[in-house]
């Protein structure tokens, strides 16, 4: 089988923790039939410092002929907060209508969870969030912008399509995994965008009578996560409370050096992500960490129809763990490449 | 000092923890030189399904002339979500501009935090969160509702007026009490919204230039919390994350049973309450946790002048705690009222 595969690498730790990635792709060619064919695509803020342009239209054009994307981490202090997030990352998960955000939660050992008596049986759930509306869609406005009496709109725009769509995905998840359901919103307070989500979360629910499903509110939500995480194991959200549960979830199951994102369009081109930023701050100096860029390679490899592969890639970040084979923000002594190295030499 | 007290119970276990709220405060005309004048005013699920009225318009007339109130919780499970809520809880606030919503997130001990190794010292933060606008301005509409074609939008509202006022605020706070800020919200997504926060933010900085400050995203914010809360001081953030980060934080510190949160008006009526809600499946067996109210009814005492009342309170709350007479959730075998008895016996 072989595949065309996209890079974005970004910025800052986002090139270095993607050649990790890569690099262990690159492994499994030899040891699968797996076969991978990379491209490169220029964009981030080098890029647009010196060019103005954010991603290339006839980059975008290309991206739809490939099999997936594999992107590293976007953000620079050089450019203004939002301009590379919204012109980079935002626009491709809206422009491929990458309309499910999917974020496993999965503890891989006790030691890494900042909660008391937590194992890896208690923290282990998936998000499902959506991705291409909501707070994200970037509608809104000024009024008498930099008065004293401006006002600032923001949108919160839900669609019938939008939100029925992943509300869908999500219960075809939890039949599949065999696992509850959770709708988490804030529908006391939010009477007009989550009335539509609750109404499509009972209507869909219709067709899956068999899904156990609740419902909890956002503020509810993060509280069970650090308290009874156990309780928890399908969780479908809107985009903004998906995006703030996820980085809570990632800290919870051991911090951001693990956790992935894939953002996907079931009939269409799907990226997949660390959940990590670009750490402009540890860039370039050999230490990040590459084990959740090596996961979401693993994720990707999964969503490509290679399941016995991706659970090769993850049971190697494992033995990484076991061993203490591990970069410094995980007590280890390796450097980026040097345990993107181990994992192939567990791979061989 | 005489302070005419409005009293709002709510639903579910909000009437028999107020209850307890005020046997304290009766207790306190005793030993100090504080008398009270206490007023409940019909509202709540009851009310709502015998009348149709969720709080008269005399009843909100009337309340303006108090010194203070003081609610126990709302939410019934008889009626709709949002329906008390918006027309009791969020009306108070709205209405009388109760535009802080102050939150001290205090872990009191080791034991109660769900986190390993963190301790009180570690876990002292407060949040000052805007109260009377953003995506609680219950502004948006629906267009084809209930269709396939269905839109929904929720208007996240911001303006100069109510940003600054909250950030102004949250820098005296943090002058006051030596204390650096952070600015919690999500500027790279909300382009709108949140670029009026950032601009009050560094605008009112620059009168503020003793206080040390920074900027933590949403998202990134939750992972401090849980992995260096240590690392976090006065947070000032918007309406939705405010409420969301609280709820967080209240589990952090020990669980609901001990948060609470004053709606200020710093020229008007200002009205406290425990975080918790109205938990309805434990209500009326006189096990619920009190020490939320008493604590929201010390928080009150406090904003009305009376610091050292306010500190005796907490004192014996706190003799509560290390002598282990508490309720079921936290351990211990007493009831409601006995509890409320307790803290009265250490007052005297
Ligand atoms: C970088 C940012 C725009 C992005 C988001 O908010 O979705 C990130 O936080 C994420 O969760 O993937
Ligand atoms: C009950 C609800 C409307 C309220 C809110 O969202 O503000 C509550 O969660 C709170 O935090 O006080």
């Amino acid at each position: 089988m072989k595949f065309d595969i996209a890079l974005i690498p970004g910025d800052g730790i986002g090139p270095e923790v993607l050649d990790e990635g890569v690099k262990v792709l690159e492994k499994l060619q030899h040891t699968s039939d797996l076969s991978f064919n990379f491209q490169e695509f220029p964009q981030g803020a080098d890029h647009y410092l010196d060019t103005g342009e954010l991603i290339a239209d006839e980059s975008m054009d290309e991206l739809g002929e490939f099999d997936a994307a594999l992107m590293g981490a976007v953000g620079d202090p050089r450019v203004k907060p939002g301009v590379l997030e919204r012109g980079i990352l935002l626009k491709i998960r809206f422009s491929f209508d990458q309309y499910i955000n999917l974020r496993p939660i999965r503890l891989r050992d006790s030691k890494y969870t900042p909660l008391k008596n937590k194992s890896p049986e208690d923290i282990d759930m998936v998000v499902v969030r959506e991705n291409t509306e909501g707070l994200y869609a970037n509608s809104g406005g000024f009024l008498r912008k930099g008065t004293c009496e401006e006002v600032a709109i923001q949108e919160m725009v839900n669609t019938y399509h939008g939100v029925s769509r992943v509300i869908r995905y999500a219960y075809e998840y939890a039949v599949e995994s065999g696992r509850n359901l959770t709708l988490c919103d804030k529908c006391n307070v939010l009477g007009y965008a989550h009335d539509l989500w609750q109404r499509c979360f009972q209507d869909i629910g219709e067709d899956f009578l068999e899904v156990k499903k609740d419902h909890v509110l956002v503020d509810a939500l993060t509280m069970k996560m650090v308290r009874n995480p156990e309780e928890l194991d399908v969780v479908v959200t809107s985009n903004m409370f998906g995006d703030i549960i996820t980085d809570l979830g990632a800290e919870l199951q051991g911090g951001m050096g693990m956790a992935v994102s894939a953002n996907i369009n079931p009939e269409g081109l799907s990226m997949f992500e660390p959940v990590h930023g670009s750490a402009p701050d540890i860039a370039g100096k050999g230490i990040a960490n590459p084990l959740a860029a090596v996961l979401a390679a693993a994720f990707m490899v999964e969503e490509l129809g290679a399941e016995k592969e991706a659970a090769k890639i993850r049971a190697a970040v494992d033995r990484a763990l076991e061993e203490q084979q591990l970069t410094a923000d995980m007590e280890g002594e390796l450097t980026t490449s040097e345990l993107g190295d181990f994992i192939c030499s567990i791979l061989e």
